[in-house]
């Protein structure tokens, strides 16, 4: 609409000034993308969402490639960004492995995760779920003995496509289990995208009397039924100022059976700006970025807001 | 999730326990697809949309066929329409002409067009503002003579494409202005898809304040840009009950530059279903109505709920 690709600016007064966007394109997105993307590409590719205002980078993942062959390449990218001052590049460390890889190339701030469900924790770790919390003790207090920053991410937090509608309090035990060991935020995931805004709002009260402090909070939906935008929303008006998102929707492949639809950071940023919330995002320049990816990925953008903004036919 | 493909249900108290879904897909849908489905296939749709649930269905259009050569069949398809008992089944009329067709084809609601802007009311009506509702109020005033149902859209409500962002007072005065020539209910057009959740907000709050009665407005979002769901739950938080929304989101192709994005009404219902609020609609049964058509249509579903109950591989 505007000449520039701006959204309108109308603030809400129950909403926050100023959104954190967890962008994590270079890591949730490629690893559930088909295509190995060159680790020079990758690290151009993280070095323009730097560019284009995003002061939290997921950078990659110390998992072994043998789960992860997209990520692989973790020791050669991590020294490409060197040069990058100010911006935060957690990487994700699935145990005290994954730790010491991290550690050796100077990682400031790592992510560990768990699931709320035992059916996921069996699926995705081969354990119960207090057997993966016991794993990562270990990892969060080295991680905080070498002052780094840990967030722990809690999967299948609202459904699971095992169990179903996953219980509030299962969900609240897991994300005090986590703070309780150390963890600086946590980011709660949606993991299906099943979830919808009455549910979201249950979940972020169910915390918050369980004194778990909003602030260290962060939420991750996905797209998978078109909910993502929504169900932000409504965490936004629980305080919630900590979001996760993929650049251009990376790792939402809408042209697979398996997509999962991670939330695109363009259309949670043309919502923000909106909203008057700032985020310190260019939007173009992240549309310009999205789209070069998308033509190095050899599809279009699921994200509407790419679409719209650098006009691409598919 | 659920094995049935159901969104698991946590009611919101603050927002409302039913919406009625006004369905375009019929005629907003296919009047912007560019290819024309036969009017066979159109009753078929029309039947199976009712048949999921959907009590209003706007079932063609009575503009020149010059304009919209998709719909120039509406003398044929209306009457094959005539067993469908209890649904509503409005259309749209430019003028006078237009509605004298409508009535002669037993028509019971019939639908006007307007706009808030000036640069929109000259490019779709070729006439100022003010002489686009001189020329609705004698049709509006005809079908009130005739018992009919009158609906008032209201296009470019929040962004113009020529103007930018569209003064609040703007599309109170033209709200206003419908209203008091007859119609019965409004539907509040973002037709560029560029409102975020607080300019609904304030635009509604702004109609209250002028007393337009909110049990009889409606809203109408694009998602050009990801925001018709977010949106959606914005204007129920202000008591609005009237969803426009397309099935399967027809008529926003993803592929096409010219791209507009009606909201899918699966995507719409997933979040209505979820927070407890009842529609009458059957999921799977317009998921795979929507399925069929896209297959008519030859192109994905832009839904994304279609897509992952279907599992439609693109």
């Amino acid at each position: 609409m505007t000449p520039t690709g701006l959204p309108m600016t109308v603030p809400d007064p129950a909403l926050p000034t100023r959104v954190r966007v967890h962008e994590v394109g270079a890591r949730d997105g490629l690893q559930n993308e088909q295509s190995v993307v060159p680790t020079e590409i990758k690290a151009e590719f993280i070095h323009r969402l730097a560019d284009a205002g995003l002061t939290t980078v997921e950078a990659t993942s110390f998992v072994h490639p043998k789960w992860v062959p997209q990520l692989a390449d973790a020791e050669r990218l991590f020294p490409l960004l060197g040069d990058l001052q100010g911006v935060r590049l957690p990487v994700l460390v699935p145990n005290e492995r994954g730790l010491e890889r991290a550690l050796a190339l100077g990682a400031h701030r790592v992510a560990v995760f768990a699931s709320a469900t035992e059916s996921f924790a069996k699926a995705n770790l081969n354990r119960t779920v207090d057997e993966a919390l016991a794993m990562f003790e270990p990892v969060v207090s080295r991680a905080r003995e070498q002052d780094m920053h840990v967030r722990g991410y809690l999967s299948m937090c609202f459904g699971d496509p095992w169990e179903g509608p996953v219980p509030l309090g299962q969900v609240v035990r897991v994300c005090r289990a986590l703070l309780d060991m150390g963890c600086d935020e946590l980011s709660l995931g949606d993991t299906i995208g099943v979830a919808t805004p009455g549910h979201v709002s249950a979940l972020l009260t169910a915390l918050t009397e369980a004194e778990v402090p909003v602030d260290r909070v962060g939420v991750h939906f996905h797209d998978t039924y078109g909910q993502a935008l929504a169900n932000t929303l409504a965490a936004l008006r629980h305080g919630v100022t900590t979001v996760d998102a993929s650049a251009g929707g990376l790792g939402g492949c809408p042209y697979a059976k398996s997509a999962t639809g991670n939330l695109a950071t363009e259309d949670l940023v043309w919502m923000l700006h909106g909203l008057g919330i700032d985020t310190g995002v260019d939007l173009g320049r992240l549309s310009a970025t999205s789209a070069w990816m998308a033509g190095h990925l050899g599809r279009p953008s699921p994200s509407r807001t790419v679409r719209a903004l650098t006009h691409q036919e598919q």
